[in-house]
C-alpha cells in the first residue's frame, strides 16, 4: 500500500456545471497538469444537466459522464435508510449526508472505469461533506487519491474566484459574480440551506431560503390525505398508485410541497467539530417517516421497534459522519433489514399547513389484536390474572432492593 | 419478608371520586371489610375535588386527603423527564406513565401516616397503568400490598357495575349510565383517550374525542411566537415572565391548545403484550420539548447530545413501563442531568395550526461559534489543512479493511 | 386466539428418565388423564438414553422420541451464540440458557406430529428454565398449551415426592431416596450446579461439586497448546484436524477438562427477579470464546468490533431470559452475523492449570498490517502528520466547551 | 480564540529523565529556542525521580516539577474507571489510557503555574497516546500549544538520534545505544510492552517481555487467598487491613505478580486506524476486577448491572481513544458512580498460578436473598404460581407475533 499523496495524471471531478466545481475544472488543468474527467448526477436536485455537458467540453473535458441516478438513490440510499426511521441529532432527515456515498461511489467507478487514479470533489474544508465523499471513496479503493482543491488552493475569496475565472475564461452568470446570499445543497430528498444571512441561530430564518415548500400559511385551507402503501418497510404505492421508489418520492414531494410540510430550522453538531446552522426542506421525506412509523405501529413487533429505537440514533450518526460504507453500519443495517420482513401495508397520512400526521394504518400482517386490547368482553383472550404474576415478578428485585436500602437509611 | 397477599386491614384507595372508583371503595369497604382511606389528587386534569370529598365522607370514610400536586408533579416528574427528551416508540410523549409513579408514591407515604397495610386503584388488568402503579409501591415500600379490583371482582360487565352501585346507594350521574364512547385520562401534561370508538386504528379518530387542542383548521389564522426559557435544562419562563413549573406548563399548554398543537394518534406496545391505540393530546409538552431541544443545539456538546439521544429510548422505556422508581432510570437520570449543566437560554417557537417549530434559539452559554463555521474569513480561527488529516486516518481502517476484502472478492 | 389454559389431551413430555420427570410423566397420566409423550434428548450431558427409553416404556408411554441433538445444538445454538462473545453478566457462558430453545422446539415439533396439544416440562416455578422453556414454545406455537407441575402439584417435599414415586411403583434408585447435595444440568456446553451446600455465596464451593474440569491444581504440571480453526466465525478445526461442530466442542471440552480451564463461581441475576449462585464448567467453551476473540482481534475491523461489544449484552440478556425465538434477537444476530464474513483465520491457545490464553493467531484475512504499526520506517504508508489534523479537529468540539465553561468558572 | 499553531515562548515538557526526553528536551531549546519547564511524575512506574532531576539541570532546567500522583492517580483515575468494571475490546485493562489525562491535566496546570504557553510530549504520531495527551490538554486549556515532536522533527532513525545527543552532550546509557528490543510503558496499574520482536502477532511472547508477573509455570504451587474489602465501589482493604487507594494496588500487585496474574496478549484497534499487539502485565487490577465484580453480584441490582454492563463498552472506548475529559464520559461516570452507593463489601479471591477467580463474597448490604432462592420451603417469600402469569404476559406478544408469521408461511 503506497501512499495516496503523490501527483495524479488523471481525475475523476464531481461537476455541477456551476462556477466553482468548474474553476475547479480548469484548476485540476493547470495546477496538476492533468486530465480531468467530470462526472455530473440526477439526483433530483433540479437542474438541468446538459449544460453541464457543455461546460465541459467547452474546457476541453474529453470524458464527460451525465447520469439519472435519482431510482439508484432512492432505491439503494434513501429507502433502506428510512428503514430505520434514521433522524440526527432528533430532527434532521440526513438529505445531504446520504447523497454522498452514491457520489463518491460513481466517482470510484468511473475512475476505474477510465484509468484515472485520483477523483476531486468541490466539498469546503469545514464542512462535513468532504468526510462524507472521501470516507466512502476510500472504502471503496484504498488506493484512490482524492483532490479537495477548497483545502488547497489560494483563491480564498470570491474576489480570488472571479479572478480565476475571468482569466481563464470561465464563463460567470450574472448572479454568480456577487456572493450567494446563502448555499444550498438539493437533492430528491432535500434541499438544504446555510451560512451567510443565516449563520445567526436566533434570527428567524427569511422565508426566501425556503426553495422547495411554501410556507404553510400560504398552503392550501383544506387539508388533504395521502395513504401510502409500503411492503417490506419500503413505500411502494401512493394513493394506490404503483410506483418506483424515485416515483414514490418525487409524489410525496409534490404532496409535502404544496402543503409546507417538512421544514426544519436546526442547529446541528458537525463532525468536524463546530456547530453550524441549517435550513432544511425534506416535504417527502417528512410524509414517508410518519407513514412509514405508521405502518410499523401495527406491523413490528414492540421487541424489535425498541431495538430499532435504541440502533438508530447510532445509525443516523453514522451516516451523519461519512461512515455509510463501514462494517457497522452495514451490520445495523443488516439488523433493521431483518426488522422489516412484515412492514407491509398502509398509512394514511393527513396533511395539512405544514403538519404531516398519520390518522390511519391497515396491514394484513397487523399485529394489533382488537381480541386483546378491548375493553369488552374479550371471550378469554387475554387473562386479567396473568397481571398479578407479571407484575410480582417485575416487582421481586425493586422489592428485594427496597428492603436492602432501608437498613441504611 | 412475608408473602404481601394476606388480607388487608386498612387501605388507601387512588379515588377520583367518580363512579368506578366510587364501586371499588364500597367493594373494598364490602369485600375485604376493611377501613378505606382516600387519596384524590389534582394533577391538573382540570377536575373539581371537592366533590370528590363529598363522595367520600357520603361513603363513610374518615380519611381523606385531597392535594395540589401539581408542582410537585411538574417539577419532580415531568421536568426530568423533559431533560431527556423522551418520547416512547419514537412519538409519544408519555403523559400518563409519568403520572402514575407519583401518585403511588403518595398512596404509599400516606399508608404510612394512616397505618394502611395496603394500597388500592381502579386500572385494569390489561393496561399498563396497573403495572406502573404497582412497581412504584413495590418499589417504595416491599411490604405493601396492592388491591387492583378490576383484576378481582367479578363486575365485568357495564350492567353490573351500575346494579352494584344501585344497591349500594351509590349515586350515579345520568352521563354515567350507559358505556363511555372511549376512556379518558388526563393531567398537566396530556391527555389520552383510548377503547371503544378508537378500537379500530385503520379509522380516524373522531374530533370530538380531542378534548384539549383545537382542531388545527380552527386555529388561529395567524402565527404566534412564543420564547421559552431554561436554566438547566428546565423551562423557567415563558415570554420573558418567570414562571414556576406547573406555571410553565399550564401557560404552554393554553399556547399549545389555542394553536392545535400536540395531537398524536399512536398505536403502541404495551408492556403487557398487546398494541393499543391512544389519542393524545399534549398542547405544552410538545412545545417543551421543541424549546428544549432547541436550547440544547446551542449549549449542548456533540458527544452529549449523541449520548442522550442513544440513551433515550430506553431511557422512556423504563418509564413506560412502570420503572421510574428503579436504579437503572435513576443511573440514566444521573447522566441526563449531568449534561444539563448549561442547558441554560432562550428558544423562539413559532405556533401555527397544529405546528411548532422552533426558528430561533440564543444564550450565554451557547457553543456556537460563527466564527468557527463563518463562510467567511475565519482569521485562523479553523484550519482547513487539519481536516485532511482527520479524514485520512478516520479512513485508515476503512482502506485496511477494503485491501483485505477485495482479496476476496 | 382461544385461552390456552383448558385440560390437555396429550402432552409431549421434556424426560430424562431420572426420578423426577418419571414424577412428573406419572403424575401427567394420573392428573390429567392425559396420554404422554416422552421426548429424550442427548444434548452432550454425557448420560445414556436407552435407560429413558425402557422406564418410559414400563411407564405405559407409546410414543417415545430419542435424539441425538448434539450436532444441531452445537450447530444452530452453541456456535451463533460464541460468534457474539456472548457472555452474561461480564462471565456466564450461557451454558444452560442455550440448550433450552432447542429442547423447546423438539417438543413443539414432536406436539404437531403427534397431534398433542401440549408440552410439559420438569422446571421448577423459581428458576430461569420454565422462562425459556415456554417462551420458546409460545413462540413457535401460539396455541400450545404448557404444563408445569412444580408450578401446579401439591408433592413440594421429598418425601412427598418419594410417597407419590412408591405408590405408582415408580424404581427409585438407591442415591436418589435422599436429598442430592445439590442440582446439576449438563450438556455438550457445560455442567451447571446450584442449590443447597452452595447457598451460601460466602462460602467456597467444595472440590466435589465440580465435575468436568479437574482442580487445576491437579492439572499437568506441563502446559499445553491447542490450536483453533476458525471459518466465517465457526470454529472448524483443532490442532489442523477438520471436525464437525459438536466435534470441535467435545475435543475442546477434553482439553479443558484435563487443564481445568472454565470453572466459575458466580451470583447471578435471575429473571424472575432474585439473585441466585452458580458453579459453572465450560471447559471447551471458554477455550472456544478465547479463540474467536483471538481470530477477531486481527480479522475484525474496530467499528464492527466495537459494535459488537456494545451489542453483546443484551443479546446475552435475550438468551439468558429466554428470547431466543424473539425478533429482536433475530435482528441482533443478523448484525453479528453480518460481521463474520472474515472472521476466518486459526487462534493458539495456551492451557495451563485453569487458564487458556491466546498467545498467537494468524489468518489470510488479517487486517494487521505490520507496515502500518511498526516502530522502523514504514516506507511512507503512515504520514505521522495526519495526526496533528485528527487530534484537533477530534479536540474542537472539546476546545469550544472549555471556552464556553470557563465563562461561568 | 486565536489558532494554537503560533512558536512557543515557554513548554512544559512531560519528561521522564531517558534518552529520549532528554533529546526532546534539547531539541525544544534549540529548534525553538524556547524555555522548557520539565514534568517528572511517580506513577508507580517503579523508577528513581531524583535522576531526572538531576539531568534536568544539566540540561539547564530551571523549573523542575517532580511529584508523586500514585495516590491521585488511583483515587481519580484508576478507581473511578474500575468502578464501571472496564475492559477494551474485552479484555484490555487500560492500564496506559487511564494515566495520559492524569499527566496532561498536570502538564496544563503547571504551564498555568509557570507562565508556559506550551506543552510537548513524547509521544509517536502512530499511536494513540499522542490523542490522549492532546485531548486531554485542550479540554482543560483551549488555548495551549502541543508540541510532538516526534511527529515534527527529522530525527527518524535511532542513528540520527543518538547523533543529536552526542553532538548536545546528552549523556547516553550504554544499553541504550542500540535499539530496544521493545517498547515498554508502566505505571501502577500495568506495564505494556509493544513493538519490535512482538510485531508478529503469530508469535507467542518470549518470556523476557513479561517484566512484572512471574511466569505461572513458575509461581507458588499452592493457591493463594486475598479478601478484597469494597466501600461504594472502590477497594479499601486487603486482607482486613485497611489502605489508601495506591497501597491497595501495590499490595494487589505484589500478589497478582507472585502468582503471575493478569498476563494477556492482545492485538487491538487503535484510534489512529490500525491494529497492533501489545503485552500487557496487570497483575493488581485483574484481581481488583474480578472483586469488584464478585462483590457487585450481591450488592448491584440486575436492572443497574446490566445498564453498567451495556454502557461499559462505550466508557471503555472513550478512555482508550482520550476522551477522559469529555461531556460524554462524565455522563457515564455518573451513571456508574450512582450504581456504586450500595457497592459496599468483600470478596475472596483464589490466585493460583495465573488465575484469579473470586470464590467467595458477603456484605451488609447484600442482595442475595436465600430465603427466595432455596430449593427448601420458603414459607411463603415466593409464590411460584406468579411465575405463569410472568411468563404469560412476556410471551403474549410472541405468540401475536407467531399467529400473524403463520399467516404468511
Amino acid at each position: 500500500m503506497s501512499a495516496p499523496r503523490s501527483k495524479p495524471r488523471k481525475v475523476v471531478l464531481a461537476y455541477s456545471g456551476g462556477l466553482d466545481t468548474s474553476i475547479i475544472l480548469k484548476w485540476l488543468q493547470t495546477e496538476y497538469g492533468c486530465e480531468v474527467v467530470t462526472f455530473t448526477a440526477d439526483l433530483g436536485q433540479g437542474e438541468e444537466l446538459e449544460p453541464a455537458r457543455k461546460k465541459a467540453e467547452m474546457l476541453g473535458v474529453k470524458e464527460i459522464y451525465i447520469e439519472d441516478l435519482r431510482e439508484e438513490f432512492v432505491r439503494d440510499f434513501v429507502f433502506p435508510m428510512f428503514r430505520a426511521n434514521a433522524v440526527y441529532e432528533g430532527q434532521y432527515l440526513l438529505g445531504t449526508s446520504i447523497a454522498r456515498p452514491l457520489i463518491a461511489k460513481r466517482l470510484v467507478e468511473i475512475a476505474a472505469e477510465t484509468g484515472a487514479d485520483a477523483i476531486a470533489h468541490g466539498a469546503t474544508g469545514k464542512g462535513n461533506d468532504q468526510v462524507r465523499f472521501e470516507l466512502a471513496a476510500y472504502a471503496l479503493n484504498p488506493d484512490i487519491k482524492v483532490i479537495a482543491p477548497w483545502r488547497e488552493w489560494d483563491l480564498t475569496s470570491r474576489t480570488k474566484l472571479i479572478e480565476f475565472a475571468e482569466k481563464h475564461q470561465i464563463p460567470i452568470a450574472k448572479d454568480k459574480r456577487g456572493e450567494a446570499p446563502f448555499s444550498v445543497d438539493a437533492n430528491l430528498l432535500h434541499t438544504s440551506s446555510e451560512g451567510k444571512v443565516l449563520e445567526d441561530p436566533a434570527v428567524e430564518a427569511p422565508d426566501y431560503v425556503y426553495q422547495r415548500t411554501v410556507n404553510p400559511e400560504d398552503a392550501p385551507d383544506a387539508p388533504e390525505y395521502v395513504e401510502v402503501g409500503f411492503e417490506r418497510g419500503d413505500a411502494v404505492s401512493v394513493n394506490g398508485e404503483r410506483l418506483s421508489p424515485a416515483g414514490v418520492l418525487t409524489r410525496l414531494n409534490e404532496l409535502g410541497g404544496k402543503h409546507g410540510v417538512g421544514r426544519l430550522d436546526l442547529v446541528e453538531g458537525r463532525f468536524v467539530g463546530m456547530k453550524s446552522r441549517g435550513i432544511y426542506e425534506t416535504p417527502g421525506g417528512t410524509i414517508l417517516l410518519e407513514a412509514h412509523r405508521g405502518v410499523e405501529q401495527i406491523t413490528l413487533d414492540r421487541g424489535a421497534a425498541h431495538l430499532k429505537d435504541e440502533l438508530m440514533p447510532r445509525y443516523a450518526e453514522l451516516i451523519y459522519n461519512g461512515f455509510w460504507f463501514s462494517p457497522e453500519r452495514e451490520m445495523l443495517q443488516a439488523a433493521i433489514d431483518k426488522s422489516q420482513e412484515h412492514v407491509t401495508g398502509t398509512a394514511r397520512i393527513k396533511l395539512y399547513k405544514g403538519l404531516a400526521r398519520c390518522v390511519g394504518r391497515w396491514s394484513d400482517h397487523s399485529l394489533y389484536s382488537a381480541e386483546h386490547v378491548t375493553f369488552e368482553d374479550d371471550a378469554g383472550a387475554y387473562d386479567q390474572k396473568d397481571a398479578e404474576g407479571f407484575i410480582k415478578l417485575n416487582a421481586l428485585r425493586l422489592r428485594l432492593l427496597a428492603m436492602r436500602n432501608r437498613k441504611f437509611r
